[in-house]
């Protein structure tokens, strides 16, 4: 018998598990979410998160030790973002991650903000690049969801 | 047994079938839409779209006669859009539809878009406003089919 904790986690990765207990978390905070969106081609960051009066965070969620240490790109996120996060477990070493950056504790189902990010806002051609972006990822993937069949209908 | 036409349409009203068919085509035209989006209290348009530049088209999908005649409402989704257009099937009766307005034929499956709506530019705070509940809705719907349990957690 599956035990009540792993229930609803069957086929995430541990980095996975950590995005979506922070996107649940993060509506607590009226922040909207989606994972894996690429603002720019070769990056690609864990999640966005879009706030209420339109500001985006980006949260890259790592797993272990080795997962943070092998990432040489997260500089390139900052440039995408008013604020930059780290969501890990509980067991992660914090003490590796940049003093400059935001931190979540995240598992599968919660988290929690222990660090805010410092605040570099996007400026307005960029902001509004990141938005539409935003906004046409979580539209199509959700018609995808909703619609499977709209998609072998438009390679027609 | 059911026919090959109605497979996949079991549960939509015939202005959600409409809905669904234009969604399709206008993925064609690099468009992302969504369906019953609230640009502002009292106003709720069937279909929102967003073109690849930021354009936003507001289609309303109109399944008879009646379902326009009683349309009281429709004047002021001008307001929040680039572009307007009507969306009906094969039977309506199109003459009754103001010609300064888009019109597009469809089904369940698939339209076509007939005539443009005339190009009215949301300005640029309306614009973001616009894009930002845009955004914000579809990324929430879609976390909600992703992760169903996320709503019940964020209440607590």
């Amino acid at each position: 018998m599956e035990s009540p904790m792993t229930v609803g986690l069957p086929d995430l990765m541990p980095g996975q598990s950590l995005a979506r207990g922070v996107a649940r978390h993060l509506l607590s905070h009226d922040f909207v979410t989606v994972e894996e969106l690429v603002p720019t081609p070769g990056l690609r960051v864990d999640l966005m998160a879009l706030g209420p009066k339109g500001e985006v965070w980006v949260i890259e969620c790592k797993s272990c030790r080795a997962d943070f240490t092998t990432d040489r790109k997260w500089q390139g996120y900052l440039d995408w973002c008013d604020r930059f996060f780290w969501a890990v477990d509980a067991d992660f070493p914090v003490d590796l991650l940049p003093a400059e950056t935001g931190l979540i504790l995240a598992d599968g189902y919660d988290a929690e903000i222990v660090r805010m990010g410092p605040e570099q806002r996007l400026a307005g051609a960029r902001r509004k690049a990141v938005l539409q972006g935003f906004a046409r990822v979580a539209a199509r993937r959700l018609q995808g969801l909703r619609d499977p069949g709209a998609f072998s209908t438009a390679v027609i």
